[in-house]
């Protein structure tokens, strides 16, 4: 008999009615799992993670919510190879794509654990200094963060079941937010196994981690001005969500993490042999394959001088071919299948558009060869020699959520910006060059477009973290296009949790409110 | 002949086609000027600003915007007395009222001039401390905050034509966007008058100002990912707008100020004969007259101890007799009409909804005696016996814009928090209290509801500002009904114009960058 995998909200396991959802193996097709929230009360489950959850974690220091993140983390880590199978049955992980989402879950929730833990025995957070508003410097104001009085709702995509989740939660708890979580139905296994671990190890104190498995429902017209939604996948999803009426009408804090035409770009000074064009070869094809290219900080356009497009397409291709596709349930295939039959047939008709303007360098939307069943893809490289800096360029205008990238040429600085720029906002940029004029032109005009911007080169290299590895401490997120949003960052995502308030009175209530000490002496009142 | 207003865009002054909308004196019912947008070109506007005034503001640094800001502050307190007759003849201001706005627009532009000038000579603002992010020292993060390369839309409200303008125009010039802003065109008169003098002036560089007389047209249909929309006004426009498929589909930086229930708190310290009730009593009767309440911080909702209910009562009354409803341009009068006739038809119906559940103390919405013409209504203080801490009580519900408000008792602090908060978000909060404990626990409780609270009590007795007025460094916004939004707060509110970036990269190149010198030795490369 299949699996129904559960829900759990308002303190309690709930199964769905109705039809349910199948959960596939993406590289065999066969069904893993099922799941419905048909019937669940999710009027019930926001209300009882507004009273119960607030209560239990606004009650807590940012130093006792340390200790719920670092128990959960710990949760991760005791059960990482059994968490690490259901990637590969239901993700379509290799084991090392498995291990990379299940070890940036845990890292990201030591994380903040320890952030938390160094924020200590406070409930609210000074922000900046304070100010004489006065005349005389009695009458004082003061910037605070105190959690918001709701629930914050996380929508994860389907290609990290563990760390999407985690990565949210773990900044909400910190803040002091209680969290309704839902992972993508289609690989939701993982997700599901790390909720049943944390409910059964009593991570999280009454009303703190609710968790849907299935469809979102109705639970978004349940949310008000006090809760938060922050939600990672598609750009279309996207403008739906922020349609919704209720969210609307009562602005509830909405971040959105969505497509994103990320950029590699190499500079006119790494020639043949140098350490940087090697840094970014290695990191491009990395970012090209792993996870199967189902990364939304992957590599999608890549901008390279004009003279060195053939020599670097062919160096591309070579590392490319070495991608080994498969089932990754079997030893030495290093690539997986992508997630879901959608996804398989988005890819495809992506390469297709791709196709029509750019040159197929390696790839295609082809089947691959000795796979009848499952939902595979070659590693596909483009070339596309004409590229435009706007919109009617579709590879300007359409991320392909695969392991799929198009390499171009630039001729100068000003049009390379103009080209990056042109992809309408995303979440990282990663450009390789030891050029300082170069890198002060280009840097400072993609800047404004990105939410991350990585430089590499010969001082760092062997020490480089390959670009789409998404760091606690910097911001994840992008304007535009990628959805407008700010998550990580260390303290600045805790931000989307909680309310910045002046406070404006008597100096030394207000400085003992704000847990500020006075330059001059211990607060007197 | 009427005056028609025109607008100031893609660097001419530009009349609209077709029908006009007439701009009226709200004392005496006469058309005193007329505005309209049809057939202008917006897209042309837009992009004008997006190239010609983005090049203007990035080429200047902070110091040299803070120039900018220094002489649009000048222009105004050069033309003050003319401005005060056009916020008497076409906004029904007192000359105290027409004063408040104008020097607070003059105030707030002269704050950010200030600030922008202590941020100097540079473009890029580091955000927070840099961080170590390998093993070695070598591989950097840093975060700065950097100009956003499109246009600044500002939609403000029709109470404050001038300060409306100016405070949202200081903080995006001084962060480097260039800002189209349209004053609501019933009270444009004084708006009109500022711009039209700012461009005689010559006060801004390029493309960096744009000013729209009458409707928006499809202004907001040319919006993009690197753009922005400030919009302060009613949440039903705010959650039109939100919608508007531009700004949904490019994730366009939406900041909102709307509705706001702002509520007075009375601590049961505050007995008869103390100075803490003499400023409570004297803030209350000051924000519901002060520009006939049409303020979007004024206070709607006051609550005392029950036990002080009929003696507070009767102390408001006595105060708000004082008020001398009239034509502005006559002397004596205190509080002038109200801005529009749409305005009086919605507070008349708005005293009559609350009138439902609560005794009238003093006013009504009957026609003001004496006045045929003009919008002219009474101060209004209801008194509600029963309030319910939900949003089912009207008065937890509905703004009712204008000189109204409604005095109720609690019984105990956990109540008050319930009262205060059901109001779903607010602006400001002010409590009146020296009891500690008091504070504690109230402040706590309504902070997440409030983005200022004020706390007012014997140790700055007579060095308060009246809470109603916005501070240009604390912030201006509240969450759920007000809107979610962040204005003013210093470089705060900055934020919203630049985007927030994450360097990844070698340490030197990246705190070079961001203008952070290394805090052991000078850089080096």
């Amino acid at each position: 008999m299949t699996t129904t995998l559960t829900s759990y909200l308002s303190g309690k396991w709930v199964a769905g009615q109705g039809n349910k959802t199948a959960l596939y193996n993406p590289a065999t097709e066969e069904v893993v799992a099922e799941a419905s929230t048909g019937g669940v009360d999710f009027a019930a489950a926001v209300s009882y993670a507004r009273t119960e959850g607030v209560k239990s974690l606004h009650g807590l220091t940012f130093a006792g919510r340390a200790e719920v993140l670092k128990r959960a983390a710990q949760v991760i880590n005791d059960h990482r190879e059994d968490l690490i199978k259901l990637g590969i049955i239901n993700a379509g992980n290799t084991r090392s794509d498995a291990k990379f989402d299940i070890d940036g879950a845990a890292a990201t929730l030591n994380f903040y654990a320890e952030l938390a833990a160094k924020l200590g025995e406070t409930r609210v957070l000074a922000d900046g200094d304070g100010t004489a508003l006065g005349r005389s410097a009695r009458l004082y104001g003061q910037h605070v963060w105190t959690p918001r009085a709701g629930v914050a709702v996380h929508i994860n995509a389907f290609n990290f079941p563990a760390w999407g989740m985690a990565e949210k939660l773990a900044v909400a708890i910190a803040a002091g937010m209680p969290v309704i979580t839902k992972p993508a139905t289609s690989t939701a296994l993982m997700a599901h196994r790390i909720a049943e671990l944390w409910v059964e190890a009593k991570v999280f104190p009454a009303g703190a981690f609710s968790f849907v498995c299935g469809n979102v429902g109705d639970l978004l017209n349940h949310l008000s001005g006090q809760d938060v939604l922050a939600f990672t996948g598609s750009g279309d999803t996207a403008a739906t969500l922020r349609k919704t009426e209720s969210l609307v009408r009562h602005n509830v804090h909405v971040n959105v993490e969505a497509d994103s035409l990320n950029s590699a770009l190499l500079g006119p000074d790494a020639t043949e042999g140098t350490e940087t064009l090697n840094m970014f070869l290695t990191d491009v094809a990395k970012e090209i394959s792993q996870k199967t290219g189902q990364k939304c900080t992957a590599v999608r356009r890549i901008y390279v001088p004009a003279a060195q497009l053939n020599s670097i397409r062919d160096a591309l291709v070579e590392r490319l071919k070495e991608v080994r596709v498969g089932n990754p349930a079997e030893d030495k295939v290093t690539m997986g299948p992508l997630a879901t039959a959608n996804q398989l047939r988005d890819i495809r008709a992506g390469i297709d558009r791709l196709a029509k303007v750019a040159e197929v360098a390696l790839g295609g939307s082809k089947p691959v060869e000795g796979h009848a069943k499952g939902y595979f893809v070659t590693p596909t490289l483009f070339v596309h020699r004409q590229p435009k800096a706007d919109a009617s360029d579709v590879v300007n205008a359409h991320e392909v959520f695969g392991p799929v990238a198009t390499l171009m040429p630039y001729s100068n600085n000003a049009e390379l910006v103009a080209l990056v720029s042109a992809g309408g906002g995303g979440l990282v940029s990663s450009v390789y060059s030891d050029d300082k004029a170069f890198l002060a032109e280009v840097v400072g005009g993609i800047a404004p477009f990105h939410g991350r911007v990585t430089i590499s080169g010969e001082k760092v290299a062997g020490q480089t973290i390959s670009p789409g590895m998404a760091l606690p401490g910097l911001l994840h997120g992008g304007p535009g296009r990628a959805g407008g949003g700010e998550e990580l960052g260390g303290a600045r995502g805790m931000s989307l949790y909680m309310q910045r308030v002046a406070l404006q009175g008597p100096r030394p209530w207000v400085e003992q409110f704000a847990g500020v000490k006075p330059a001059s002496a211990p607060a007197a009142t």
